[in-house]
C-alpha cells in the first residue's frame, strides 16, 4: 500500500519501542455532536485493537449530562470484554461516583483529568486546581487499593486560551501533586496545541528534576498549529516512550477555543515506522479503520496520512 | 493576536537564525488551475516581503506551454523591481532559453530543477538524470559568469511514487554533480512527503561525507503525511539553516501523485518563534497575507496555523 515507504532509517538517542495510548474512542468522539451508536463505538474499539493498538481508551464515566456522547459507558464497556487479553481499556473517571461505576464493570485502568491552570480547572471542573486535586485524592487511593492502574491527565501544560503561556513551575507543581496522590502515569496535555520543542524539553527536564521520572510521563499533543509531531520527536529524544494519539485525528476540546486536532495516530505511526521504532501497529489496518469511522461520521479524516493513503487506494 | 504564544524556550544544538526560502508565489501557485492575475501575484510577493521574508521565489521562466500559470513572468518580474533592496527574488530557469529571459529582466538569483530519480527526470524533464545535468551545465556556468546565485533543486530525495524508497547514495551522486556544476546551494526536496527524521539525518550526513557542507544545503519538505515539521526539526538539529516553505501551505506537484502540501511557512514560523530562532518574519502579517491569498483563490488555507489564527480573529 505504501510502496515500501516510509524507508526505515533509525536515528540515535531514540527509544526502541513506543506505547501509543489511543484516545480516539473517548477524547476523539466525545465532542461529536450527533451521538454515535454504541455498536459503532464497540466496533471502532475492536478495529483499533485489531490494528495492533495495545492501549485504547474506551469511554468516560463522567455524568451523562456533561458528555452525552459517552452516556452509554455502561452499555459499551461490557461489549469490549473479549478484548481483555489484547488491549488495555482505560476509562476516564471524574470522581468517586464515576469510579464506582467503572469498578462495577470491571475496569482495570482509570484516568483522572486535571488542569495545570486555574481558569481551565474552573471551567472544566468547576473547582480550583487544589479543590480538583482534593476530589481526585480518594478516587486514586481507592483505585490503587484495588490495584487499578491510574493515569493522571494534566491539561493546558504549555498554554491556556485565557491565561496565555503557562509557567513550567506551575505545571510541575500540579504534576508532582498528581504523582504524590498515587498516579502511575501522567499525560502532559498541550490542549490548545501551542507548544514547541524547546518548551517540551524544558518541562520534561523540570519534571525529572522534581523527581518525576520520564518513564512515568506520556505526552499528549494537539495539531492546532501543526506542531504535534515535532514536539513528539523532541519528547522521544528526551526518552519519553508513551505517546497519546487519536485515530484519524479525531477530537478536540469543547471547553477551549482553538483546541482542534489531536495528533493523528497514523501520522505518528508513519514517523515511528520510518524511525524503526516498534509500536505493534499495522498502519494499513489503522488507516482503514479511520477511513471507516470517517464514513460513519460523515466527513473526511483530518489526518494527512489517512487522506494520502485513502487517496492512493481509490 | 497570539496571547504571547508560543512561549519562547530555546533548545541546545539549534541554529540562532534560519533563512526561510519562500516558495508560495512560484511552487505554490504553479498548480492553481485558474490563472491568478499578474497584479495579484505582484501584490502577494510584496506582502510576503513586507511580512519579513527575505527570499521570495518569484516565478519560473519555463516554457509558457508547460506552466500556464507562470506564463506572465515577463510582465510580473518588472513589477517587483522596488523590492530589490528588501528581498532576494530567485526565479526558476529550466534551460538556456529560460536563462536568457531571466537575465534580460535583471534576475540575480536563479534555480535549476533536477531529479534524484530517473522516472521523475523522465516525466518532468523528458530526459535521463545525466541528460538533465548536461542541460543544466551551460546554464549554471553562464549564470556564475554573471555572478548570479544558483540554487539546485533536487526532487524525490526520499521517495518516488513510481520507484518507492530512493537510496541515499543515488541522491548523493546527483547532489554532488549539481554542486560540481557550480550550484551555490542545494534544496533537497521530499516531493511526495514520505521522509522521516532518521532518513533526513542519514542523507545530510552522507552529503557531508561526500564533501557537500551543511551550509550549502536547504531542505524542502512536504506535509503529505504530516511529517514536514518534524523532519525540519531534525535538519535544524543537524545544522541546516535554510528551510523552504510555502505561505499558507500553497502548492503541490502536478507530476507526482499524492504530492500535496508544501510545509506551510506559518507552521514553520510558529515552531521557530517558539524556539527563539530568528527569521525576521512577522507571523501576524504573514498569516494575514495567506488569508488574503486564500480569499483570492476561493478556498481556505491548508496551513493549520493560518486556520487557527484566522479563526481566533473572526
Amino acid at each position: 500500500m505504501t510502496d515500501g515507504l516510509p524507508m526505515r532509517v533509525t536515528a540515535t538517542g531514540l527509544p526502541a519501542r513506543v506505547r501509543i495510548h489511543e484516545v480516539g474512542a473517548r477524547d476523539g468522539l466525545q465532542n461529536e455532536k450527533s451521538v454515535v451508536p454504541t455498536e459503532v463505538k464497540a466496533e471502532f474499539i475492536h478495529r483499533l485493537a485489531g490494528a495492533g493498538l495495545t492501549t485504547v481508551e474506551a469511554t468516560s464515566f463522567v455524568h451523562p449530562k456533561w458528555v452525552p456522547q459517552l452516556a452509554d459507558a455502561e452499555a459499551l464497556f461490557p461489549m469490549l470484554r473479549d478484548l481483555g487479553g489484547e488491549a488495555h481499556l482505560p476509562v476516564l473517571v471524574p470522581n468517586a461516583r464515576g469510579l464506582d461505576r467503572a469498578l462495577a464493570l470491571g475496569a482495570r485502568r482509570i484516568a483522572v483529568f486535571g488542569s495545570a491552570t486555574e481558569t481551565f480547572a474552573n471551567r472544566n471542573l468547576n473547582r480550583t486546581v487544589d479543590e480538583s486535586l482534593a476530589m481526585f485524592e480518594p478516587v486514586v487511593a481507592r483505585a490503587r487499593q484495588d490495584e487499578v492502574h491510574v493515569r493522571g491527565y494534566l491539561s493546558m501544560c504549555f498554554g491556556d486560551p485565557w491565561e496565555g503561556a503557562v509557567p513550567v513551575s506551575q505545571v510541575v507543581r500540579v504534576a508532582k501533586a498528581l504523582v504524590e496522590l498515587g498516579c502511575d502515569e501522567l499525560s502532559l496535555g498541550d490542549t490548545i496545541g501551542v507548544a514547541t520543542p524547546g518548551h517540551v524539553l524544558a518541562l520534561l527536564t523540570a519534571l525529572n528534576e522534581a523527581g518525576v521520572p520520564t518513564s512515568a510521563i506520556g505526552v499528549h499533543f494537539h495539531d492546532t498549529y501543526g506542531q504535534a509531531l515535532s514536539n513528539t520527536l523532541a519528547a522521544l529524544q528526551h526518552g519519553v516512550t508513551t505517546v497519546d494519539a487519536s485515530a484519524g485525528g479525531l477530537g478536540g476540546c469543547p471547553y477551549a477555543k482553538s483546541a482542534t486536532g489531536n495528533l493523528a495516530t497514523e501520522d505518528l505511526v508513519w514517523m515511528l515506522d520510518g524511525l524503526g521504532i516498534e509500536t505493534g501497529v499495522d498502519l494499513g489496518r489503522l488507516t482503514a479503520t479511520s477511513a471507516w469511522m470517517a464514513e460513519r461520521l460523515g466527513r473526511p479524516s483530518p489526518s494527512r496520512t489517512v487522506r494520502a493513503l485513502s487517496h492512493k487506494e481509490s
